[in-house]
């Protein structure tokens, strides 16, 4: 009976999704859905198939029946079903069944392959606000044409212009570095001289992609700088990442070093190191995190994941997102197997009576939707 | 009917507290209760309450109706029932519901505030041995008037007078510095030129706290000498930790030079990292483990810790605690969520005949009880 | 009743144990049989028995019946029986019902007390191949006698031969000193210097045993030359072993620098770290992964371990391993726990409707059978 109240309650719980990509543009052939359906970039093995994995497997038990197929159709029947019904309709049933009330987009990383934010409001029909990339207005400006001496001040400027109407800021040092870096603010002076040399090695190489630890502290602290929430990165990802050097943990001094900004920090993922995550947001008022991505990646797994989510942080330190990009796929498991790894851990403590069904339900809303709008300010929605 | 007679024996088991600080001494409000219930020593923010976290849940479910209120009270009816049995009764009514037995009261951190090693025993009426804090009694000697050269020798007499009648040491070099130290017995050379420069820094700015690592070295090393078992505070703490530095196998070289000595090692809390202090409870005769601290902040998670606990260690080697500082509530539910996890974890495996419900019994027996009076050589209690 | 029909295929499938040492030539007294059912090298202290941990319950409750004896019997009385039947007659009870189909015997480790390739056939019944130990060649051409300025070719020559009818590689490198060794293939320039001196010492000494890091990542690399899979030891092992610098993420310079070569990398074991390996077997093509040894060692707990191992890593990418070395209890354990996690994990996801159960079928085929003929290109068998 509770365990019917609370399944309903997290059925129809409206969520901010608090860090996500866009939906894809166009039909994709079953190569280029397998590799979307993984972290690694490399090509998938002639012998294996992506779909013989956890989310693999999820997307045929799940996604399938929004598409009009019954449960597990083999992968060449899921794909000819795409392809009949047509991107634009495959991401509005998709979208539409995750029950995503409000996306924050993160825009940094992929181009006309996948949906803006005026395309993912219009596909979701949902308001959608923007999470701006550091790295990439990084990038934008020394593509833009900069002097070295420059930099530092172009920089803040066009993060100032490009984030008028953001709701957060995203950094992926642990892809580009890792988070054993100096916490501390780089000087002006020392920027300079990073980003000559940066600024020499793009000319030189034609390739426009910033990986040196100074200028990464430089955008990083800018942004601290800018007073939005920063969402890093953290934990698992695709295989330029050294997963070792990606565990939040890794950032407690720069994460000491921020509190008395007053900005909130926000760790993405975190999976295999979410506990560790968990313990950041109980010790430090800034400190938030997430499970996203590695809830989809591990299927019918991801409820052992969340039920790990909820050990150490208070509960308003936790938030849902889905990081999906590209394959609306991954939006809808991202929300699905969240509501059903909530489920599945807090059943079992409401049915014992260890806790009550409305703080169970009220927990559920704070980390799918009051956390996020109250630590973004959002606005819209419901 | 295996598992009422298992939930029966674990119910009265009479169980040593090997690790745990004296209750508070006085009433407590709202704001004061909250930073106890943390391993945070930020402020808890004005958006958010302590309460909605898995220990608030726990003290709201479990200590209630050891106060005479139902379950789940609102935090504030709690804290006026708390006001109106007085600090005194709420002690002793959670102590006494707790079924601890025996208490080793480690007593080197808070002053007036809490209770002390008899007073600890007047309020729950059981016998209670010492643990001193090595760190503690450096600082007392530094208080006191010391020169550097002096130093060494002067602590060694100090700690032999300050141990007399006590049944361990307690470490927190994982707090002061990391289990990245070096593993060698420092000089007295080293020591007399690092006491030096530690007195002259605590003349210069009036706090003594000693987290130099050569003195660190020190006191573990003197410590050993001493013959006592050492408890170490590994993983899980407040902010001052870095916890990745707090992971127990940095200790390994440690390890291994302290096991010609014969003096057994006890790594406290551990969580997240219990699994890896399992590996070394098996491969290191010396080596023990509990999972305090983490159980209580896991709540209704914990039982998935307390099972995590029973993988690599051989049953010899697991000890309870609570880690328990201030509010009964911590003494009180370290003891139940201990319980109730060796209950979920070993209900099933009895159920199913994999394991025997006497050997399932003598286990509990063993991890909360008989191990600590073994290591410990205890008289007194059950 | 898809349980039941899941039970049962998992039950009849003929597993390739890809990892895996001799059983025990002769009968053991308690003391020998308890030092070999614990990683630890040190003696039992005599106020413990091995008997009380999980693997001491797995051995009495599911190997006893295959001796006879009811489940749970006292220590003694195991080993009685033990005695009684004699060692040819509980190796050939306890492989034989293990329902492993298919031994690749690592050879390295262990003389004249455990059986060798041929003898494990007739023991068993079933095919065996064999794995050879890189550290192991080297040695034994060290012990050949050879000049400094000679061994870079004669180790390739050596492994060439000892290698001709050998289906994969092993190496010990985490044993002897840890992943983070430079990812880089040394020069024979280097190489000659590193046998120098280590010859020198090995004479000096009289103890040939490689832990120099150039000669290990020589070994390492020539074995990448060789082209056969290279299994790792990862993860928990004995006292040797320092854990932290036994997780697989260290490997990941290392292992983009394999990717090139088209050589595959078996990751075994891998507790507490199997998290990790799962997710270097999904962004890497060449890495695989199990959770041998550690399944063992955890006893009733392996099914936490187990269903661990499902999550990120396609499921072409897993592969069952029972590292079994000596008592035929190990081998028949590895495979009954591996069985019975499988069947933990998957039981409840084809129960809810979640996983098809051909599919979940299937994929126990593919971790327990076909991963591994595929990998290592086996003939015979099943």
């Amino acid at each position: 009976m509770s365990t019917d109240a609370l399944a309903a309650a997290l059925a129809e719980l409206p969520l901010v999704d608090h860090h996500v990509h866009g939906a894809l543009r166009d039909d994709v052939d079953r190569a280029g859905l397998e590799l979307m359906l993984t972290e690694s970039d490399r090509p998938v093995p002639p012998w294996m198939t992506q779909f013989d994995s956890q989310i693999g497997f999820a997307v045929r038990r799940w996604c399938a029946p929004v598409l009009g197929l019954p449960a597990h159709p083999a992968p060449e029947a899921y794909l000819s079903r795409r392809r009949e019904l047509g991107a634009a309709e495959v991401n509005r049933r998709l979208l539409a069944a995750s029950g995503i009330d409000h996306y924050l987009l993160e825009t940094g990383y992929g181009g006309a392959e996948i949906l803006g934010t005026d395309e993912m409001a219009r596909a979701s029909g949902r308001p959608v606000d923007e999470i701006v990339r550091l790295e990439s207005v990084l990038e934008d400006v020394a593509r833009s044409g900069v002097a070295a001496a420059d930099l530092p001040e172009r920089f803040r400027e066009t993060l100032a212009a490009r984030t008028v109407d953001a709701v957060g800021l995203k950094s992926i040092v642990a892809y580009r570095f890792g988070f054993d870096f100096d916490p501390a603010r780089p000087s002006d002076d020392e920027v300079t001289a990073a980003a000559g040399a940066w600024l020499a090695e793009c000319a030189r190489t034609g390739t426009v992609r910033v990986s040196d630890p100074v200028l990464l502290r430089f955008v990083l602290w800018s942004g601290v700088d800018r007073g939005l929430p920063i969402q890093l990165h953290a934990g698992y990802g695709d295989p330029d990442v050294e997963l070792h050097r990606c565990d939040p943990l890794l950032l407690t001094r720069f994460i000491r070093n921020v509190q008395p900004h007053g900005v909130d920090l926000m760790l993405l993922h975190c999976y295999p190191f979410h506990r560790n995550a968990g313990y950041l947001a109980q010790v430090f008022p800034h400190v938030f995190f997430d499970v996203g991505l590695g809830v989809n990646y591990t299927g019918v797994r991801s409820d052992a994941v969340v039920a790990e989510s909820l050990e150490l942080a208070p509960f308003a330190k936790i938030l849902f997102s889905s990081d999906a990009w590209g394959p609306p796929e991954l939006h809808h498991l991202g929300a699905l197997l969240w509501r059903r790894g909530m489920l599945r851990a807090m059943a079992p403590w409401v049915g014992s009576g260890e806790w009550d069904l409305d703080e169970a339900v009220r927990v559920a809303r704070m980390i799918g939707h009051d956390n996020a709008r109250r630590v973004y300010g959002l606005e819209g929605g419901a």
